[in-house]
């Protein structure tokens, strides 16, 4: 298969972990005589710097132009704590998933055997775990209309949604649970606001479609503590872009390591493949990030491609690396390995295994 | 002290758990020769069934006359699960907050080492915990301007802060880190929200009247992960109404046990205190429900009142009935105790320790 494949390493650790994952990528097209070649650009903070706008032009019309889009992680302190900033690097991501139609996130949380005692949780609790959390990623609040008074002392943001909005991706989630265990559990907070009252009434109508899926419900407030009192009771959860924000970072860290998470955004049209941490400056050009979140990114857009072997392959070698502690510091801290080390080690195994 | 309390059972187990909290707060009046009166008034579900209103009049003249509100649970699944349902009880304590302007919810969460193997959370995470959340209770997209299009279609709720409601939890939430370990986190999502950079920017400007105070800032999706990873790292949080609800439920369950924690809200005038537990309709009526946090929240309406031999006293008890099993089934699955017998046996510590 040719697949031009545009990468945004964007900030911080983004360009070292996602270097790993064009490298597992490579050695995957070699094996299985595919073409893949990999479009740069620039988003975020970095392009803030070169261009003053976190979203060029030029890199929007390059994922336009591609199959796929592997991104890396956006943020850097000098805006993140400056409240008078007008540009922000976040706004590079939000206006990329708004302009390609980014509507669906989608975050596979699994508790890893090899990983379990490194949870915070007690094994008892986490064993087993196995959600996939679809969070609506393009309404809500993070892009209803700001307000800022003039005299700069009442601001406001409003959440919005529409009954399309929560359609398109509550079919996903359905139809992702029919794979699953039939179960999805709807996050909002109907009790006290109206968008979730929208989300609750919409969701329940679509539902009748799969008559074999069982649908629940939960407020936000319960779902935070119930992600921690007994996360095995969630198949497939559908939220909000906030609320899904929260949650789903919060089921991150159950599993031990958040260096292992990655996750798709889909549209109808545009895809795009990222690890799920951030751009983690402290840590930047150190060596010890780790790579393996944007390494198994790149397995979800070979799954998306239906390269479900290819992918396979990938996610085998990701797993011999924890066996054998070929790791970096957050996961191993006798014999840690570069970033750089555990991508050639992940990279050599796919393309000998033996 | 003479002290006139208004009595709002609310929903649920509300009433049951309210009545031992009475019981013990008539114990240290007999004890310590106060004067406690009490009156009962309705709110919730129970207040729509009597009266259509899940906050009459009448309970709001009671709660206004009084000099502090004792407080039980709200809510029942037939509002709550009905999309269409125009009252709600939870209305009843939205507007009791907004009407008695308790501006301030104040939740401690606290490890109890007798507990501490009751947490999902490994003991080492665990151990130590002390924080108290300052939540902001009565701005915010809870009581924002709601929307529902007439088609049924579109619906948003509004996201509106003040400098005024800002500043003057902000300052509550720095005297309580200076009787602490001088540290205060703000949870924000200052890098998407326009409500939150006002946040950022008062509370920035506040921090510079208590200079032994470290202030420093943690977005919302973050400190939902933080909670769980090292909650021993937060001393006192302060945030807006909805991210308090959430992070607040979250940190509830790390010590073990939801059934012992309470809470106080508190305006310029007036003050109310509750279990944080919600109305626990499938408990109501079986004597299972646990009413340590009820009566907990009574010894933090004493030390409101300055009384803290007397609200010391309260808290022993709870100790010793924890130190000597004499707990509800949520704790103890061998020899439980009834609700009623754990309130007995409170009451009768503080009257006889020995
Ligand atoms: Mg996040
Ligand atoms: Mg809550």
């Amino acid at each position: 298969m040719k697949l031009n494949i545009a990468v945004l390493p964007g900030d911080g650790i983004g360009p070292e972990v996602t270097k790993q994952a064009i490298k597992a990528l490579q050695a995957i097209a070699l094996e299985f005589d595919h073409s893949f070649s990999f479009t740069h650009a620039p988003v975020g903070a970095i392009a803030i710097d070169e261009t003053g706008n976190p979203l060029p032009e030029e890199t929007l019309d390059v994922c336009e132009a591609t199959d796929a889009i592997l991104f890396g992680a956006i943020g850097d302190p000098k805006y993140d704590n400056n409240p008078d900033a007008k540009v922000r690097p976040e706004q590079g991501l939000l206006r990329l998933r708004k302009s390609l139609g980014l509507f669906a996130n989608i975050r596979p949380v699994k508790a890893y055997d090899t990983l379990i005692e490194k949870s915070p949780l007690k094994k008892d609790i986490i064993q087993g775990t196995d959600i996939s959390i679809y969070r609506e990623l393009t309404g809500g609040i993070y892009f209803g209309e700001k307000f800022l008074s003039e005299d700069g002392n009442t601001a406001s943001d409003l959440c919005l949604y529409t009954k399309t909005e929560i359609e398109r991706i509550a079919h996903l989630a359905f139809k992702a649970a029919q794979t699953r265990k039939n179960k999805v559990t709807l996050v909002d907070k109907a009790n006290v606001l109206e968008s979730s009252r929208l989300w609750r009434k919409v969701v329940t109508e679509i539902a009748k479609d799969y008559p074999e899926v069982t649908l629940d419900f939960l407020f936000v407030d319960n779902a935070a503590m119930q992600m921690i009192l007994n996360p095995n009771q969630f198949d497939v959860i559908l939220t909000e872009n906030m609320f899904g924000d929260i949650i789903s970072d919060e089921a991150s860290v159950i599993g031990g390591s958040i260096g292992l998470l990655a996750s798709a955004s889909v549209g109808d049209k545009y895809a795009m493949f990222e690890p799920i941490h951030g751009s983690y400056p402290q840590a930047t050009g150190k060596g010890i990030a780790n790579p393996i979140a944007s390494i198994l990114s790149a397995a979800m857009l070979l799954d998306h491609f239906d390269l479900t072997e290819e992918a396979a392959v990938i996610r085998k070698a990701v797993e011999k690396s924890l066996l054998l502690n070929i790791t970096t510091p957050d996961l191993n801290t006798e014999h840690t390995v570069s970033t750089s080390k555990v991508g050639d080690f992940i990279a050599d195994y796919i393309s000998n295994p033996n």
